[in-house]
């Protein structure tokens, strides 16, 4: 039943954007872009560039703009063979994302009623209804989209999902036309068995695997092993953030991101490739580490 | 041709012993103390409570004697139904154990050449013999004895480790009298992959599952994923440590111990009995975090 292991995985870088939205103290553009520079130069392909939410709703993105004009970023959106995704939460963000040569937007719906109302001030439904609006646009631009479903497992407010919200989320979005759906688990609180009995429903209810991203938090310290477990379910594409930053401003305590050095050592020692040079993401997670400082929380710093 | 999932796992807590022994600045024997009797209180039925190797070796632990004599401890000790192994160099260390009520002594050696002379002073030979002479001594006195095998994967001074080697080390402990193997990730560089190899070697090779222990360190966020995949190959035996406390003094580089609220989250989720009330343990790491504060390293101060 299931998929046979294949030789490679894909990472998607998600630091720039999720692992520095959640850190009080602005950190200059310049910084976020010789971060992506160095995530580009270590191998990675795929890196989250930014998002163009509210700067009221999330300060620390709030030059997304600015950083997407930056020359360094521009010469990279060159680049077709990269997935450089922004994060858009409406038309309006995905009209300044295509002003500056974006090629890949993701949106995001919460599978959960309590983290959509804090989180996007609108239903779980209207929160659908929005990004149908974006892929719809998108498409007409050619532009592909990336489907973020959040809070997978469990809601800050509404405690545990229930699985059937997830496969209808994941429905839609697949069924407007987001070519990947990327799984939440944005509270950290999934766990292996959790993974599996999830996405076995997932695949007993017509989803292929192939069409979907995990995307774990490490708040328990399972999030490797989430990751391992959805390999093994069929996952190919897995988020994940440099030092493990991350964490999310509208999930009071949710931690980082599965670190993105973990990941690349799991792979590595399973003889499945990446593509990406695991010490150069070392030192840019050390560099960023020093850049950000005191800045980080106690859940990045422990990230090798 | 795995084992059917039991319904329960053995959380040994190594904390007390492997957890503390690389810390710097000496911990007073009552906060020792504290902190078994309340892992003891949140459920743990196995502690490993100090080690009786040579206080020059190992300072932070020269009160071990002072320790197993302190009435709480020995109220502990009193409870036949518990585990409380103490580890031993030699026949001095047990005498020094048996005098003082202690049922259940570990002994270890190194499955590599370079962390045995480093680490004991002695070759991996001379390391079993040793062992051998404790084991013997031990079985006069009805005492049980778990072994260790330290550097399954790797070694700090040698590098990769040969299964055979780890084989050969279990083999041994068992043909001596050991009831139980423990066997040491001292460098936490294992990943799933490589303990899906090792233990289908060993039971290839006629090792009993059930005889094992899987013993991770967290270097590279892989422990969890380490533990899981171990208990799919069928061992229900784990060494973990509160709050992710450890290192190796002879192993630069290790990071800490699995941690147990990491692992009692796994198993929770997993519907798999560990009987340890994880809120309580979750509360002793924080209590024993506080206590130690500046001492404990940056791989500590990230366990939930």
């Amino acid at each position: 039943m299931e998929k046979a292991p294949s030789s490679s995985v894909e990472i998607v870088e998600v630091g720039p954007r999720d692992g520095l939205q959640n850190i009080a103290e602005f950190i200059p553009t310049s910084v976020k872009q010789e971060l992506i520079s160095r995530l580009r130069l270590a191998g990675l392909r795929a890196i989250e560039l930014t998002s163009l939410v509210s700067p009221r709703a999330v300060p620390q993105l709030a030059d997304g703009r600015e950083l997407l004009e930056h020359p360094h970023i521009q010469g990279l959106l060159a680049d077709t063979s990269l997935r450089l995704p922004v994060l858009v939460p409406n038309i309006k963000g995905l009209d300044v994302a295509l002003q500056r040569g974006v090629r890949e937007v993701a949106v995001f719906v919460s599978a959960t009623e309590g983290f959509s109302r804090v989180n996007t001030n609108c239903t779980r439904r209207q929160g659908v209804e929005r990004a149908k609006e974006v892929v719809v646009r998108a498409q007409e631009f050619g532009i592909s989209v990336r489907g973020y479903v959040s809070c997978i497992f469990s809601d800050p407010y509404d405690g545990p999902t229930e699985p059937s919200s997830v496969l209808s989320c994941v429905k839609e979005l697949l069924a407007m036309g987001c070519h990947e759906i990327s799984l939440g688990d944005t509270l950290g609180t999934g766990s292996p068995r959790d993974v599996r009995k999830l996405l076995t429903y997932l695949k007993d209810n017509g989803i292929p695997m192939s069409r979907l991203a995990g995307h774990f938090h490490d708040t328990h310290g399972n999030a490797v092993a989430n990751v391992w477990e959805a390999y093994h379910c069929g996952l190919r594409v897995f988020d994940s953030s440099v030092n493990g930053l991350g964490g999310c401003p509208f999930a009071p305590g949710a931690r980082g991101n599965v670190a993105t050095e973990d990941l690349l050592y799991l792979f590595m020692k399973a003889g499945i490739d990446t593509g990406i040079d695991i010490s150069k993401v070392v030192d840019t997670g050390a560099w960023v580490s020093g850049m950000l400082g005191d800045q980080l929380g106690c859940n990045s710093c422990s990230q090798p």
